[in-house]
């Protein structure tokens, strides 16, 4: 346990632990909801990376704005740092204390505070989930789109600029974000946007803080859009004898602008971990799932144009799911993709790739990722969002051999060199956390990256804001 | 001439004139194209908005972004205010060299670099104009949809966060702009962005340089999204007996998600003006104008659709524009309504607002606006974008009578407060520029507007980025 960070991606960070007084203040303010357990510190320093734990020193249960504004005014005034906790679901090791510090777990702050449903708008707290938000708006009609793999918190969603299978058509965090409260690195408490479409109003606060990964303050509300449950909906899947074949329809279906609701690509591995995890009965091949959002007319439009230009690739006839059930049990397995394909390798952690490339450039990026890691021999799988241009492929290792580890950063560092060569990005929707922050820097270049430490600088001069990710302090 | 801008209005700031020495080098550099000759630096010191002139001292006019990269440096050196200009089409004196300084024309930089068809992004220099980039493009089969009134140019319109008409369905310029190329306040040349769709690496710097109204930098190339030409487009023009009836269409037609591509009010008084100024022979009552993009039979659906909403309001049956020249002729009205209007008062300038509020709010908003203009007693029209809740009164002043200017302001004003009262902003498209600022801060509040400035101040520390708009220095 608490094994050390594969050496190259570890920081060479001071500690700045809490000292006893703080967290004495702390108790003392919070009572049980203050927690220094081994277990629970473990808890929080952990995320589905495939890193080790470096725990924080206490974890604080906030329950109000106000709240999370005195712990962070408490930790400000020792220069002590503050990592916000949802559901530990983020996957570049975001929640890492790897300075020591406070988590401010905003898991009680779970409450949907005003549904607007005249004007498609919906508050809610940080910690309220993706699943919660639905079930609680869905006798309004109205549907939240954005779904990251995991139940991830709203706020952990926009501190990572998630997306998920409905971006292709209904936009990432970046796109339904409308307005936030925030808590600064002062402890201050801030609004930003309004619930009106759209504004010209100044700087774009809002979109500053959608995907700053806690690093210049604590989002704890967040006004976001929502969509009317569409009148009618489909879903098929449809399989390729290549994995080209999938990949290519999808291009071209997104090139004659095909509204297309989801357009998700499963490869053969992946298939093959669903039919085991979930007892289905699949055909094991490369496939596409989809579904189609509108009237009864143009959904029934929308098949027929996919369809064909499948047929062209040589895709089968679509299977459909229509009723309600049968498309819940679609999307649920392909959720749990990285779940099955964990239990195919029994005791494994998943290295997962995050490319994203323009639309034109998919298969080149992703038929030769896929060659590469035949190559290597290593376990994987590929899901995506390949309507987007983005896909992630899961790399299976051991993680009691380093090798392993090797191997697979290895690929994910030229899976990322692609992806950037290629104009992409090196990071679609998990964001950069600890592991990406030589790639930012590849992708953006020194100078942009200098301006983001400009603006956390001015917003965070004592680095006290999850400090340590997206870039490093000098 | 150059008379003083309205007290409450004049930010009181000290003259920051460029020196002999920094005009001659920039003539030494650039020759014939940095000039000081009266006529040009009064063009650039003026914008569509009914404020006076302050000049620039020197104009230069930049044929690449070395170039302006050039001219930031030098202006650097000698801490002189920069002013970016495009066609000089901006509503809130953005481009009002209120300290003097230099202003850099970017019409020369107007070069489409490069269109990638297939990925559906095009990459201009900043000098593009959007009638310029569609006529570019046409022969791809795609188009760029955000239409500010004016033919201003992409590098503006991102400055300013523009939306225009097709804002409703496809987006403003903040969901439409993917990367740039920027030059900072120290003249170093970056890019933001990836022409991937997507992205979570790092800050969002592409969305925070849209909207700064040039305070944080000169953007030089913009990446924008482009979309496939729809297969069907049909435009029709209900009128209705009340302004009620076309609002309350708007609002029933957005709530059930019809995803209209156009939905444009115009009172009585603007279509009055258009059949004047443009010849036509409308129906003169209060009226939507109405845009359907999709497949022949999506298309039939929405206008059936909002056929019956509209008569359940006492809107008339629609007529119809369905040629591209009768399209043509009634969108080209529509964007020339201001310079209609303007005729109805000769000599007059308007005083334009630019309210948005969640669309529940938008009835209340608009209605009460419209009745407090009309006891007013200046001439007025509105117009607007009533699909995102979006709508522009402009107030007809004769700039020599002062108490009519104050009396427009006033009614501005009060516009404003009740859009923010009502959970809008106080300009969904046109920006804060110098007239918006105390608005700015009753809408995000002190506390956010600091976080902008400390923002400026870390990335222009010399203050020279177009000083004096969106917030005070201090």
């Amino acid at each position: 346990m608490n094994a050390p960070l594969p050496s190259q991606l570890m920081p060479k960070l001071e500690p700045r632990n809490a000292p006893p007084e703080l967290i004495e203040a702390l108790k003392a303010r919070f009572g049980d909801r203050c927690s220094v357990a081994q277990a629970v510190r473990e808890q929080h320093g952990r995320d589905e990376s495939p890193f080790d734990v470096p725990p924080p020193d206490a974890v604080v249960f906030a329950e109000s704005t106000e709240e999370v504004a005195e712990v962070v005014k408490l930790a400000n005034r020792y220069a002590v740092p503050v990592i916000p906790f949802g559901v530990g679901s983020s996957l570049e090791g975001h929640l890492l204390a790897v300075q020591g510090g406070i988590s401010i777990d905003l898991s009680r702050m779970n409450k949907v505070l005003s549904v607007n449903a005249e004007d498609l708008t919906v508050t809610v707290q940080a910690g309220v989930t993706r699943t919660q938000l639905n079930n609680e708006i869905r006798h309004t009609g109205l549907f939240f789109p954005i779904d990251p793999g995991a139940d991830a918190t709203i706020g952990g969603m926009s501190a990572t600029r998630a997306s998920g299978t409905n971006a292709v058509r209904y936009g990432t965090m970046r796109e339904n974000v409308l307005g936030l409260t925030v808590v600064t690195a002062g402890g201050e408490i801030l609004r930003t946007g309004t619930r009106a479409k759209k504004s010209s109003a100044g700087y774009d606060l809002t979109r500053l803080f959608v995907g700053s990964e806690g690093t210049l303050g604590v989002m704890t509300e967040i006004t976001v859009r929502l969509y009317p449950q569409p009148e009618a909906i489909s879903a098929a899947i449809c399989s390729f004898p290549t994995l080209e074949g999938a990949v290519r329809t999808t291009i071209q279906l997104i090139q004659m602008g095909v509204p297309i609701a989801r357009c998700e690509l499963l490869d053969t591995n992946a298939v093959r971990a669903l039919n085991r995890y979930d007892k289905l009965t699949l055909l094991e091949g490369p496939m596409l799932l989809m579904e189609f959002h509108g009237t009864p007319g143009s959904v029934r439009e929308q098949a027929e144009m996919v369809q064909e230009i499948a047929r062209e690739h040589d895709g089968q006839d679509f299977e459909w799911a229509s009723t309600p059930e049968e498309r819940t049990r679609l999307w649920t397995a392909r959720h749990r993709a990285l779940f099955a394909a964990l239990q195919m390798k029994p005791g494994c952690r998943a290295v997962t790739t995050d490319a994203c490339v323009p639309i034109s450039r998919l298969a080149e990026c992703l038929l030769e990722t896929a060659a590469e890691a035949d190559a290597a021999g290593l376990p994987y799988f590929i899901v995506g969002h390949v309507g987007d241009g983005n896909f992630h492929v899961g790399y299976l290792i051991d993680p009691a051999r380093p090798e392993e580890r090797e191997l697979a950063e290895t690929l994910n560092r030229q899976v990322v060199s692609r992806a950037i060569r290629l104009e992409g990005t090196c990071t679609g929707e998990h964001g950069i956390g600890l592991h990406k922050m030589d790639f930012l820097l590849d992708e953006a270049g020194a100078g942009a990256v200098a301006l983001m430490r400009s603006i956390k600088q001015a917003l965070d001069p004592k680095n006290i804001m999850n400090p340590g990710k997206i870039f490093t302090w000098q």
